[in-house]
């Protein structure tokens, strides 16, 4: 009822989008939207405003190299960007005209985002979360979905799948998951996002899909741990089945609602088996076995001022977990809590598989 | 009711296991019995005879070899097996005083060996396959668990899970999945098979825990395809994701009573990873793109004298489903069998993927 005004902006004519964010996702998801807006143009219009945060490269200000160069050569190099995709460093610029907002950019710096986008975009708008990771609320994490839309106070879908950005980038195929509680609005970023390489397919149960996005971050440092140790592809595989479950009895507890099915769609099996072999928390998890270096030193080395996505989850889960008394139905999270943390031998982690209470 | 002794013969005295086959798996699954039955004597006798299909290896008998050094140099060289494990290859002689049998060797050879054994086992006894594949009979396709019960008139078990020989053998921890029909022979079975290191699971759903070891190794093939070609993990993701939906699929279409919870057990999506990424069917999925040499050829250069069992499974599949009018809803199966026989360019596969019916 609140968003009465959406179902009207959907068959009007068409939409303005705008991407904020534009790290190595946002250039990749870029690239799609930029191309689909030129070639769906009854529901989108061509130009693509990307928010992009200001900062220097080689000299120069990153925007002017991806305005001029149609290449985002610190976050995604190698990938030609479309022209109608323009960086723009004010959020507010960028955003104000924009039916879509996309919003794509790492979970701690979404609610300051948001803060300042609050009564400055179109009330008709609506949004799609990328973000991978949790809110913190008063009671406990938050989905950033959720967070979005109640500051701005536009419904807000989500789109999380088996997506490498790198590989999405260079046209392999793959398969996403849209998660949107209202159905046209899941058709409409289905004919935003999908492509012969992209395929997406849209469910209702959007919290399933968003929570499949932040926990399989820390799973995925789980593996990375096993394969640090020198383990092979059973005890990796156990790592991931494992993890899968506490996924599932995490989404039971606290998502009333939570569909078992959408565990089956590429935002969850497909992206947990994908982060778990190919990305990088998977590759914190091996630095953590194998070097003495703390989380923070491991960033700077392996991500060049980006940071770990998993860690932080596993931060904010532990939390919860111990202020509700939960910690020993979720031993794999908290153990690879605590194994980042530097406060558990990366030794005793397939202990923690084999007493497992999946197993009794 | 037919099997009325089994109950009595499970609170009897200690009883004898012998090991049908003693290939990769069957060596490694011997190391773990033979542990296994001198630490639980209450329970198994300690001699646990091996039936093993006799051959020469370096101008010596293969059973002379593994029955003085302890080890099965030809098919799990570098681990030593307990002394207790005799190789025998005389098969009646092996099993005449068995009370459990447990099959390990390829599925092709079963028939042959249970109608040998027809009427010369006790009749008390009970079996465990660890067969991976299936039988042909009149109506299609037969599960081996159904079909040595058959024959043999004694109940059958099956385990399965994330078990890739080697890292059994070199006793990486993993977890594994044991279907029973029967609580009690499941229990006895959990005793035989667990260790420390290997962690057994006991559902009753065994249709699903031995169709699950048989359709995973097809998926392989597909997932070693698009390895050959060059593909990320998102493509990767994206094949096991729908392999395991036509997995699901076909036990829903052909396994009525099949339980979606059991392909969450180690059977299912762990065994599924782990076979997609180490196993010899992925290897093979690889090669076909690789090289334009036939099956048979490969088989002899890659795995030197042993079968692949993907190939032979997605063959099974393909008559049955051929008949059955429905290859329309297996897509990849049948590209996988296609490509196999050299009827399909794998270039062709990313386009079964795109064009999957789960996507509609």
């Amino acid at each position: 009822m609140i968003f009465s005004t959406v179902r009207h902006a959907l068959i009007m004519s068409a939409r303005s989008v705008c991407i904020v964010g534009s790290g190595n996702w946002g250039s990749a998801i870029a690239k799609i939207v930029g191309n689909n807006v030129k070639e769906r143009s009854e529901y989108f219009k061509e130009r693509v405003p990307m928010y992009m945060y200001e900062e220097e490269f080689n000299g120069r200000k990153l925007t002017e190299i991806v305005n001029t160069e149609h290449e985002n050569i610190k976050y995604l190099p190698g990938i030609k960007l479309p022209e109608n995709v323009v960086a723009i460093p004010n959020l507010l610029e960028a955003s104000k005209d924009a039916d879509i907002l996309i919003f794509v950019l790492p979970h701690q710096f979404v609610k300051k985002i948001c803060n300042e986008l609050q009564g400055k975009i179109k009330t008709s708008a609506i949004a799609v979360s990328l973000i991978k990771g949790f809110a913190i609320s008063e009671e406990g994490i938050q989905l950033i979905s959720r967070l979005i839309s109640d500051i701005l106070s536009i419904p807000c879908g989500v789109l999380s799948g088996a997506n490498l950005a790198g590989e999405v980038a260079s046209e392999q195929f793959c398969e996403t998951t849209i998660g949107s509680k209202d159905k046209e609005i899941g058709e409409l970023l289905k004919l935003l996002f999908e492509t012969q390489y992209f395929h997406c397919s849209v469910v209702e149960d959007t919290d399933t899909v968003e929570l499949c996005g932040a926990l399989k971050n820390v799973v995925a440092i789980g593996a990375g741990i096993v394969d640090g140790m020198g383990y092979g592809d059973n005890t990796k595989a156990a790592v991931q089945r494992l993890g899968l479950m506490e996924m599932i009895k995490f989404a039971e507890v606290f998502f009333q609602g939570s569909k078992t099915s959408t565990f089956f769609q590429s935002c969850g099996i497909a992206d947990l088996v994908a982060t778990c072999h190919g990305g990088r928390n998977r590759l914190l998890g091996e630095n953590v076995v194998k070097s003495t270096k703390s989380l923070k030193e491991l960033e700077k080395e392996i991500l060049k001022g980006q940071s770990f996505q998993g860690p932080l989850v596993a931060k904010e889960i532990y939390g919860m977990l111990e202020e509700k008394d939960m910690l020993n139905r979720f031993p794999l999270f908290v153990a690879i809590h605590n194994i980042c943390e530097r406060k558990m031998d990366p030794k005793e982690f397939v202990n923690c598989l084999r007493n497992h209470p999946e197993h009794l």
